[in-house]
């Protein structure tokens, strides 16, 4: 791995870190254990490759990085809303995420529906409030949280989350779990992919080569979800590895096969780096990630 | 009551549900069963005060209804969702909504706290995406989503319902009463006058004047709900009365008499109506609004 892409990295998670903590800054008044409960959540960060995929996104269409900030901490406020509610006893009814309680474990229930509605709507009122209109105008504005908006609604990442109720506990073909997976791991994907162009007045080219690069990376991410939950060992993930078989869940390895799935990986792995092509700007850094993600262990 | 003032508010609820039914399509694809539930509650309409104002307000600062539309039906959105939400078993576990199943009575908890996620989102998108920029400039527009999304965030709507939720079973006080009021029923009455003026361009002192107007009416709302409470009939009201006392609530009834209730509300009705002098236009409508909100039997 290059060594600018791990510094490129950590800047930006640096970047991410300090703007969500600023922009949920919890505790002090009546209502500040919803607020520690959204910080809580917010902050028990994954890998944030949404935001990151907006700031460079935007980087290689030319705006700096702290103009693009609020859409990334937005994109990133949505998805942790998303888990929250996800691990609700009435839906997934997870107790841990990420190896530490779910908010509604640590919160209580009540609670955790709330700090999901908080973030939701702060995810809005960011990228609304927050943007700089020297930087970006406020048509472009506008077109990236409405794309985020319809991304994440009901055609998009909560229509996953219907299909995935639906289907549980059911046998679901290839065609219903690439729907799926496109809806509810893809929309967002996509959303920030595209917003991070939209906001820099990118040409309907790179547009259309970002959401490319978003839909390749989206499936390959899922694929690798699944080819790690049969081939990783509990430590590396962090969670029980054999549960999607347990629960007779149908994946991607259940319908294709292990060797299939690899395939499908390095294939859309080196399609996504193939719609970089469409940039004029250094790559490098996307192509890295796009492996990155396709060759990860957890 | 001025015969004028029911034909406009006919108008207008025309108008609203047409673009609700419109705008929520329902039915049809995968994840239709969301969409249907999204429709289920946003068409069991009260009585559509907010989106009203919002109409009325635009058109007194010399804007027409239909530009308006799509800021009135968001408001209703977000009112909509939090009411779904608000009825699940974790929050106040109600059945019934308006002498009908409650969401998640009737589509189950899981599709219903979906359904509440996608009201809340699609708030966001229409806007974003309906807006006439022919008669609404974009940065008028930005400023009116971004006035409802931090109302109904953690410091307005959601932040009035962690007091609410805090508050359960113990006496409060008449700050805090007051305190929960103003942001869980107050912030979105308030959103919905000022965007009215926000997109037409209105005046601070006109927006300052919305918002005095707001905030009489809101509280004079939730005080004459706490007096039906105690001398409705469950006929009228179409819910039993007396669950207030049943439930040992402190409301503004409990904590100041019915004299000072009523007192206070003809107060408040007056200080809303005084408000309105800061238009230059006809504020015969509002007036009468608030009239009737004060004088209201259920």
């Amino acid at each position: 791995m290059m060594q600018s892409y791990t510094r490129r990295t950590e800047e930006y998670l640096s970047l991410i870190e300090k703007e969500l903590d600023r922009l949920i800054p919890g505790g002090g008044c009546l209502q500040g254990r919803v607020m520690e409960a959204m910080r809580y959540s917010a902050s028990n960060g994954g890998k944030r490759v949404r935001p990151i995929l907006t700031l460079e996104f935007a980087r290689l269409c030319g705006l700096e990085a702290r103009a693009a900030l609020p859409f990334a901490c937005a994109v990133e406020m949505i998805h942790t809303y998303s888990l929250i509610h996800d691990d609700l006893p009435c839906m997934d009814n997870d107790d841990m995420r990420r190896g530490k309680p779910a908010c509604h474990i640590k919160f209580g229930e009540d609670t955790a529906l709330l700090a999901g509605d908080g973030l939701l709507t702060l995810a809005f009122e960011v990228m609304l409030r927050e943007y700089d209109p020297k930087a970006i105008s406020p048509r472009s504005a506008i077109a990236a949280a409405a794309l985020l908006a319809s991304n994440a609604g009901v055609e998009g990442m909560i229509g996953g989350q219907v299909i995935d109720l639906m289907a549980e506990g059911k046998a679901i073909d290839i065609e219903t779990l690439r729907t799926m997976d496109r809806l509810k791991t893809g929309a967002l994907i996509d959303a920030a992919c595209r917003m991070g162009c939209v906001i820099s007045g990118a040409s309907r080219e790179q547009l259309e080569a970002a959401g490319s690069y978003a839909s390749a990376l989206g499936l390959a991410f899922q694929i690798v979800d699944d080819i790690l939950d049969v081939t990783g060992s509990t430590e590396e993930l962090g969670k029980p590895v054999g549960s999607d078989a347990e629960n007779q869940k149908s994946t991607y390895v259940s319908l294709l096969g292990l060797d299939a799935c690899r395939d499908a990986v390095r294939r859309l792995t080196d399609h996504a780096v193939r719609a970089l092509q469409h940039f004029e700007g250094d790559t490098g850094y996307l192509a890295e990630l796009a492996e990155a993600l396709a060759t990860r262990k957890n």
